[in-house]
């Protein structure tokens, strides 16, 4: 049976070692009780939680699936009792704000519980983190009733929130959603239309559901710009905010699907339901938008989830699975035959997950300094640049995590051979679970038009330029460190040729705008490995100064040296592809007629 | 649901227009009777079965899979009819010897028949398959009484059989196997141990199945050369040919798997069952070898089965879809929204599978032609350099084509957006199905050190010299064709480069073996992106020629050509990354301690 082991030492490693979130935390106001130390005690408890009550349900969720009858869904054994365990240790509420019953830490550490959460046991994450979904957006656009409410039995994770968004003829294109609100006469609307893919959209967890529902007014205009949000509850909330009549909201059918079987995917029908505007009529996208940002980190984060699962679990096998001797001759005499870690094959395997586990923990973390900032700095200037930089680095995080983190999940099956096909192993699990974070939230095709297209191109480059300013000044500081040229070097001329290549595709963009559909995803992708790049530099930086100080933890500091030259020589040059492909032109995919491409 | 129309245009394409199968057959013994319109008549009836009979019991057989009760199991609903449909029509006889009932048509014709079966239904065409293979030895390596006891029963269909090598602690190491084989007095054998993974172990749709089971003698040496082959029919065969009484081999369970649901992946207890040597004593392995050839090539079909599937449904739903407009303005002004393929993101994807599809249909047809040659040519040179040249092509088929395939299907999944994560589009299935490929029959990695180790530098390189110089010629004789060089002349640098890249290699090899295992993947791939490559410069050139002849199909030759742009434009550029890290070496995986991988 799979494991899992929080990796605690590699945590600190980055928030600490690399990333310096003492300092962070305290340029932060109301955040400077937030002390290494504090911080370490709660990731080991949220550690112990996730090892030890969420991991062994991991394969359970997988097996039992959700049931749904007589229009209840019931979720799989123990899904239940661990989300009232999760309550009842307060972790809803760790990164919500005081006045609604909140701990007000910063969003960053509920960024590392839910890694933690998420990696034990995607499926069952899931509930908890769509309530975080509409948490943020009653935070940020419900009034103060709402927020009494509805925000308060959320954060005390007495209720569970979802996001309504896709029906089903639109998923990308949510300018065309018929879902309708009529107003009332008491100011509430009545809400009807299917939606489709609901993740938590029904379950037996929690004794209500809060949806976060997109809807159109009688009169709205056509299109994106008429849609508006609502809260529709399961059941209407009373007077005295405990649970009252159901509301017209109902659970039409589950999906079968690849993957996480142990979160209920609902057909979600709302009959006259009634719901509550949040935010300015006709606004609902923008105020989507906010939330957007998050849930698209919070995908990212899946993508670090099946690595690090996949490399765990690959490295125990590939330790204890006897198969072949090295080609060098026998490298474990005593044994029957050699470990199958020996293989240099294997090893390939091996680092790739480790370099895009590590190295996507380290994106993750760093994107999450910069939600800090943006929600909390006081420094207008630095708030800014905040949101710059993150909204450059999102549609980067969210779909390169989650390619390379089914990618490393791959490697999983392929390093485990043919029992990697077996379902006892949990590998084939691991595969299926992460195949759909490439898909919501936007797919990878979707990422890589908001990167180009909205973000650089349309910023005339500025966008890119928030972040190969970062890299330029780290190559610049350490242009005479000689024991880091190895890495410098190549990343100095790597920023370079991603301004040049954006720069070619801008001028091709302005003749035809397919050329940014047709470069979009190789262009995507690169930038992405050269952000890992940047990474891993400043990753090898920090183990290199530790080996300098000679201050003990030798082996672990060597490890990240080595995986930072195993990502820079085995998996960096997949650029040279890339920026091949990316400036290859519209024509290669246009030029063949609609109706020609079958035979 | 999705659906399978048999590529017919395009089979013809290869085989007569490509590959001048006409002739092929004409200089073959025996093989003159298959006319172009005999092949089609018999593809034109393989098809109307493989469409309508198979291609609607796939997901029948995910959703249902095998079940084992009381020892026994019982395959999908369908399949067991669609077996009997499969007997009486004579597929299986198609092509095996005269001799023993069979049609006596050559391989190659076998081959487009798999492809049909297997692309409508992999799991469903396991079971005939694995027959192939159970044929295949006994007809090369059995005495004339066990052909007139098994082969004629296989041959005919009645019976179908399996292959037992993999035990629990031995896959890719089968010199560590246990099973034990101790002789009788009346020249049998009793066979002893435990088999998993076993395709088509037991079910339920023919009346006996013949199991070809790899067993140790108690005094054969230890490793690979004390291995014998034996025949152990699950009921003894009567003197009349008739089945008796049940032999002492049972299935003991069916394992849980990622796909092929439909096929049972067999646990086989083997206790005291009666089994008879095939082939001498300790030369087990060596049978085995033929068997194995003809299996990676049957495998890599499965490549191009998903990849085909995938496509053709994919194109479906892109044209249905409607989702969005084109970067450049409506498309379709008159629909709400364009359809999806209107997006040069999805079309990058569909050209990727189609693609692969169609060079990798190339390829296996190509390497079909060679099995032919290996098994009937009357030229002892002719035959020798095409056993040579199957022998290098087939590592490279089996691996590069389940990888691309893979790949194909997973861009199937992502075509789909959030509905190719739901089981009732297909898509997901089709991933789930496709992934054994790149496990069974030889890993990836295993194939690559075959490729690598075994072929091209056992042979100081002319393995690969038997390809490269076909490569040479064709790009000599195009060099003065105008509207070829886009693909000849990017076709002539690889080829030398493939060429100085193995001779690198190999001078790393002789310092260090590590560094065969370290390059050994990445040159496999690159490897076969260079052989799709020249089947597309070949298809390329005889759709430029039919262009000029002016014999109409002016789309579907215009298509080619466009896709073989796509090709080399998009796809072949892959090779930059490749060269970089075949090159980078053995250090960057081996220098870490096995110890260190762990934080």
């Amino acid at each position: 049976m799979p494991e899992y082991k929080a990796p605690l030492r590699d945590i600190q490693f980055v928030l600490n070692e690399m990333l310096d979130n003492e300092q962070h935390y305290q340029n932060l106001p109301g955040c400077e009780d937030a002390t290494p130390d504090m911080v370490s005690a709660i990731l080991e408890e949220g550690a112990k939680f996730s090892e030890r009550v969420l991991a062994p349900l991991n394969q359970v969720g997988d097996q039992q699936g959700c049931q749904f009858n007589d229009g209840e869904v019931t979720t799989p054994e123990g899904f239940k009792e661990a989300y009232q365990q999760f309550v009842e240790g307060g972790w809803p509420s760790l990164a919500h704000a005081t006045e609604w019953g909140g701990q007000g830490l910063p969003e960053s550490i509920g960024l590392v519980m839910n890694e933690l959460v998420g990696t034990a046991n995607w499926s069952w994450s899931m509930y908890p983190g769509l309530s975080h979904g509409a948490m943020n957006t009653i935070e940020e656009h419900g009034s103060d009733d709402q927020k009494q409410t509805y925000l308060t039995k959320l954060i005390s994770g007495e209720w569970t929130g979802t996001m309504c968004l896709t029906e089903p003829h639109c998923g990308t294109d949510l300018g065309m959603l018929r879902t309708k609100a009529e107003p009332q006469a008491d100011g509430s609307y009545q809400i009807s239309g299917t939606k489709i893919f609901i993740s938590a959209g029904d379950h037996d967890m929690a004794e209500n559901i809060v949806h976060i529902v997109l809807a159109r007014l009688p009169d709205a205009p056509a299109g994106t710009k008429g849609i508006s949000l609502f809260i529709v509850p399961k059941f209407n909330p009373q007077a005295d905010g405990a649970v009252g009549d159901r509301n017209g909201v109902s659970c039409g059918s589950i999906e079968h699907k690849m993957g996480i079987h142990g979160n209920a995917t609902c057909v979600m029908n709302f009959d006259n339901a009634t719901g509550y505007l949040i935010g300015a009529e006709n606004k609902g996208l923008n105020c989507m938008f906010t939330f957007m940002n998050t849930a698209r980190l919070g995908t990212a984060l899946q993508g670090l989830a099946h690595a690090e699962w996949g490399y765990q679990n690959s490295l125990i096998y590939a330790r204890e699975r006897l198969q072949m001797r090295s080609l060098k001759g026998p490298a474990y005499p005593d044994k029957p035959a050699d470990p199958i870690i020996v293989h240099p094959d294997v090893r390939r395997m091996l680092l790739t997950q480790k370099a895009f586990a590590e190295g996507g923990r380290a994106l993750i973390y760093f994107c999450a300094q910069l939600v800090d900032k943006v929600k909390l700095s006081t420094d207008v200037e630095e708030q800014k640049s905040a949101d710059e930089l993150l909204a450059f680095l999102t549609p980067i995080a969210k779909a390169f995590l989650t390619e390379t983190g089914f990618e490393s999940a791959n490697q999983g099956v392929q390093i485990f051979g043919g029992h990697g096909f077996i379902s006892e192993w949990g590998m084939e699990q691991n595969v299926r679970d992460s195949r759909i974070s490439m898909l919501y939230e936007g797919t990878t095709g979707i990422q890589a038009l908001d990167l180009l297209g909205r973000k650089v191109l349309m910023s005339q480059g500025e966008s890119l330029k928030s972040f190969t300013k970062i890299v330029h000044k780290f190559c610049q500081a350490e242009a005479e460190n000689d024991a880091l040229q190895e890495f410098v070097g190549p990343l100095a001329d790597l920023n370079k040729e991603w301004g040049d290549l954006t720069m070619k595709i801008g001028m091709q963009a302005m003749q035809d705008r397919d050329e940014v559909g047709a470069a979009s995803v190789d262009y995507l992708m690169y930038s992405g490995y050269v952000v890992l790049a940047y990474l891993w530099g400043r990753m090898a930086l920090v183990a290199q100064q530790k080996l300098a100080e000679g201050t003990g933890d030798k082996a672990f500091y060597e490890s990240k040296l080595h995986t930072a030259r195993f990502y820079y020589q085995r998996i960096l040059p997949r650029t040279r592809a890339l920026a091949v492909t990316m400036q290859s032109g519209a024509d290669n995919l246009m030029a063949m007629g609609d109706e020609h491409f079958s035979s």
